[in-house]
């Protein structure tokens, strides 16, 4: 768990160069955006002056996903990869695999992506894959957490981004903010507060796992404001 | 669990009669703290306004609890019950529940104690007893809160303030607030900034329960602005 993300990047070797300035770090490497609806994670991604130009790849498990659309507007590569389509879990996921190294892809982004990923998939982005998840985790892991945070009777939830790791929502943490539950909001109301804080939080973070910013003490991720 | 807070209030028959302001209702009521340690929410509650002059008795656990002193400073019955005098749980909880009657308790505040009470004593007090917690719970809850938050590498913690049924940190949340973890904390500059909150937080919250402010809709608790 202590292995620090990025310690055996291959195409991230600019990383330790301090002729490289951050922006031309974050272009250098290759983001793939794993999705599984209306992709307004993946637009932020996108739409970030660093992130985006990155992004290179975008994979979902259903054809109708807006994500792909989005892909497609901004001129990267849109897959769809159908679940239905292969024998098992395992057989998908190779396929997923072998998409991502033929595209050379560094940093594996999960945006509502909501199929669990094989073991081999998380040991090969072990540090390199994350995810965005709309709660405070450890509190409301899973699917529903929107609507688990308003039913618990929860004041505060928010968003965070995490490392991906074997265990569902566990990985270790990279950035999180609080929401406030306000008296009157419902899952919509809620979840729409928290989207905008995931829109900005996300890009930042993936920015700084881009940047070499981020390494690992323990279970405990550090980013830092500059790179090392 | 969706029996109200005081709907069986039996001193506190004043909550529902509107010529009463809230301020003499909190006084009519009559609380008492258990405590372990040093004491300081329950100093909190003692500089309340409107909840230190309701209240009327301090349990401890530990006869060097420094919560005693502050008791008897302030001029509030302070009784040391001690567990190792009792031949079981049962019994220590039954003399527990035995004194707060003679007292004629209403509200029970927990503030930092570290024992476990029996069901009878939870069932005798339900919806009328609360417990702070220096976390955003359902995360982290137990004895060890704030270190678990450090360790698991959160960026955001804060603490609760909920009403105490049978399962640990668990009961219907009357007021949460976040408090972030910032890159140098330890568990003594975290816990201390977490404490500056609860010293707010729950004041204000019994406050709140004493002048029936406080209802059920299911689970959740709904704290009101003003009585209903």
């Amino acid at each position: 768990m202590d292995r620090a993300p990025f310690a055996c990047g291959r195409s991230l070797g600019g990383c330790h160069d301090a002729s490289f300035s951050p922006i031309l770090r974050a272009v250098d490497a290759r983001v793939a955006v794993l999705a599984s609806g209306s992709g307004t994670n993946l637009q932020a991604l996108l739409d970030d002056p660093a992130v985006g130009p990155a992004v290179a790849l975008v994979v979902s498990d259903r054809s109708e996903a807006k994500a792909l659309d989005r892909a497609r507007t901004a001129g990267v590569s849109a897959v769809h990869l159908d679940p239905a389509a292969h024998p098992s879990r395992e057989a998908h996921d190779r396929e997923l695999l072998g998409l991502l190294r033929a595209a050379s892809i560094d940093v594996v982004c999960l945006a509502g992506y909501m199929r669990i990923l094989s073991p081999e998939v998380v040991r090969a982005y072990w540090g390199r894959m994350v995810n965005v998840h709309p709660s405070l985790l450890p509190a409301f892991p899973g699917a529903h957490a929107v609507r688990e945070a308003l039913a618990w009777g929860a004041r505060v939830t928010g968003c965070t981004v995490h490392l991906v790791d074997q265990e569902v929502d566990h990985g270790p943490i990279l950035a999180q903010e609080a929401v406030a539950i306000l008296a009157d909001d419902d899952e919509e109301t809620l979840h729409a507060r928290i989207r905008e804080v995931e829109h900005r939080l996300y890009p930042a973070t993936v920015r700084a796992l881009l940047e070499g910013r981020v390494r690992m003490e323990g279970r405990r991720a550090v980013v830092e404001d500059r790179p090392a």
